[in-house]
């Protein structure tokens, strides 16, 4: 689509410049070399996409993206399906989770309908580009047409855009929501990562050991059946995909395109990552590992995007909570290179 | 001295019907059970401390406490003592890297001078307590009188508790700034863990080699001059420690007795805490490790007081960095547990 292929296109590296003169600046701030750990790079990171020596990181937006998912019929998943439609409801009224975590780091929720199998209430504040309701189940028929998968990616463009004109926001996150999604999302880290169904299938919301053996067959299975392959990430989503995948991964390519950090959240977000880069690299440039979670196989999407997760909680909910938790970090990581005095200027004597 | 006793003997457990109350209401809050990991114990263990199903992080109050150390003149730190008190001054002008990150997470950053070298000048905002003009050489005399190192607590108890009474906070956190005090800090952690110097003594910020080898047989000089015996905490700190050690094992006496969380931030910060924990150990009840530092030993330390680390992200700062960062984690953990949605409330159905 068109939409996907001009937002690619408009993606470019990180300001090299500003970048290095981060790093020179940070050399200069009140502090030893090195004393602020993970922070300092962070800074120059954020600083190198933005472009800007006093970099930011507020206000911010969590987008949280919602979908079902066929697979569900095959046991995958601890939870019935209705707790998709009806988390998003949650979401709505603030009583989630993310509402509280996103309330306390100051940043916004933005919820949108990807492909949940009901209809939402009409007044409830929802983005709604349902794509269908809910994937096909991938263990039989592939989860998406390739249009669908098209415009599962391009309505996360468009939502992110539509909330950028409507309201800036400095810096961005993603988080999902999707009865199943660790399913797919297992399949399509497989695809991407080389790892085997059995190093990435995890217990999801809380899976017994047979529970877990079914869902690693699963996963083989539709893998078995649709070999996807990574040289067409597009055909990878059809397969094994899901909508709110589709749509975090749109919203991955804009906030690239838009020189917008991005913090990735958990499992499924990651599974979105790997799919943003597969389409575009330099994608993976605007990306933050908000955190290491406590799903098995995350560490394996992680390294295989290259990039560091600032918190290790254990935490595994999804909804993007561990992302908007690590805004806070990038906001203090700004703080530091934006606001602090250099040894010059607060006339301090440099090391003996 | 009284002080001291009396904030000892304020010092409750924190509430076990309320913190029992509340691992019951975590579990029927609107994600799968332990789905946010270390933030879920974190919110349990602050309501208990706080007495409250609704507990709170902000607003929140950073006690910077600063004093200079004689044992700078065996070359143990890589700047030059006169950098303590031009830190202050950047601490007071809102220009070191505490203050961005306290704004950061919305907490106020208190200064206090229980030892600076020179006299700071009369218009700066700092709480005056200091005991000395700075330590003495703890390699050969002690670093200071027993009547000093009780002086040190009761005077990081009672700027505590001005401040509190001045402008109420919901959780506090500790800091220090000193050159020379790594050197402190690990003589107090060897009397207090029972490792050996040569575990304990890192780089500080920044010694090479043979520096560091100097700094280690300082420590161990020191410890075989005074032989001071964790039994007697007071004289643990007379003999090897600092003016802001006891200062900021003061405030921490002072949290648990008004049953506040305090965080506490890297090494020698864990140095007063396990100073605070020998003198009364229900205080360790009240601290939440906000980070493992990058200093050697700290982990050691950490260990010794049964705490487990929220961040671990190769700070080694001090000023309270690490510690103000992990206030914006137990922020999250409150808004968790006093904001969420119930199963029931939010009318989700719970697991299969």
């Amino acid at each position: 689509m068109d939409t996907i292929k001009k937002t690619i296109e408009r993606i470019g590296a990180p300001d090299q410049v500003v970048r290095k003169a981060a790093e020179e600046r940070q050399k200069c701030l009140t502090k030893p070399e090195g004393s602020l750990g993970a922070l300092e790079g962070l800074s120059v990171r954020i600083a190198g996409m933005q472009g800007s020596l006093t970099p930011r990181a507020e206000p911010g937006a969590v987008f949280v993206m919602a979908a079902d998912h066929g697979v569900c019929v095959e046991g995958v998943s601890a939870y019935p399906p209705e707790v998709t439609a009806q988390m998003v409801g949650n979401f709505a009224a603030g009583g989630a989770a993310i509402n509280a975590i996103a309330k306390a780091v100051g940043a916004r929720v933005v919820i949108a309908d990807l492909g949940v199998a009901t209809e939402l209430p009409r007044d409830m504040a929802v983005h709604r580009r349902k794509i269908a309701y809910g994937t096909r189940n991938m263990a039989q028929l592939p989860a998406m047409t390739r249009v669908e998968a098209l415009r599962s990616i391009a309505s996360g463009i468009e939502i992110f855009e539509e909330e950028l004109a409507a309201s800036p926001f400095a810096i961005a996150a993603i988080g999902d929501m999707g009865i199943g999604n660790t399913t797919a999302a297992a399949a399509l880290a497989s695809v991407f990562t080389g790892r085997t169904p059995a190093e990435l299938v995890g217990r999801g919301t809380g899976l017994d050991d047979r529970a877990l053996e079914r869902k690693i067959s699963v996963v083989e299975r539709a893998l078995a059946l649709h070999r996807p392959a990574a040289r067409d990430p597009i055909a990878v989503l059809a397969a094994v995909g899901g909508f709110e995948i589709g749509g975090m991964a749109g919203a991955i390519l804009a906030a690239a395109a838009h020189r917008i950090p991005l913090v990735v959240d958990g499992y499924i977000t990651g599974a979105a990552a790997l799919l943003a880069a597969a389409l575009a690299p330099v994608s993976k440039e605007y990306m933050i590992a908000g955190h290491l979670s406590g799903d098995r196989g995350h560490g394996f999407m992680l390294s295989t995007l290259g990039l560091e997760p600032l918190l290790n909680l254990g935490m595994r909910l999804g909804e993007g909570t561990g992302a908007a938790l690590a805004m806070g970090i990038c906001k203090a990581a700004c703080a530091v290179l934006s606001s602090m005095a250099t040894f010059e200027t607060a006339g301090i004597g440099g090391k003996l």
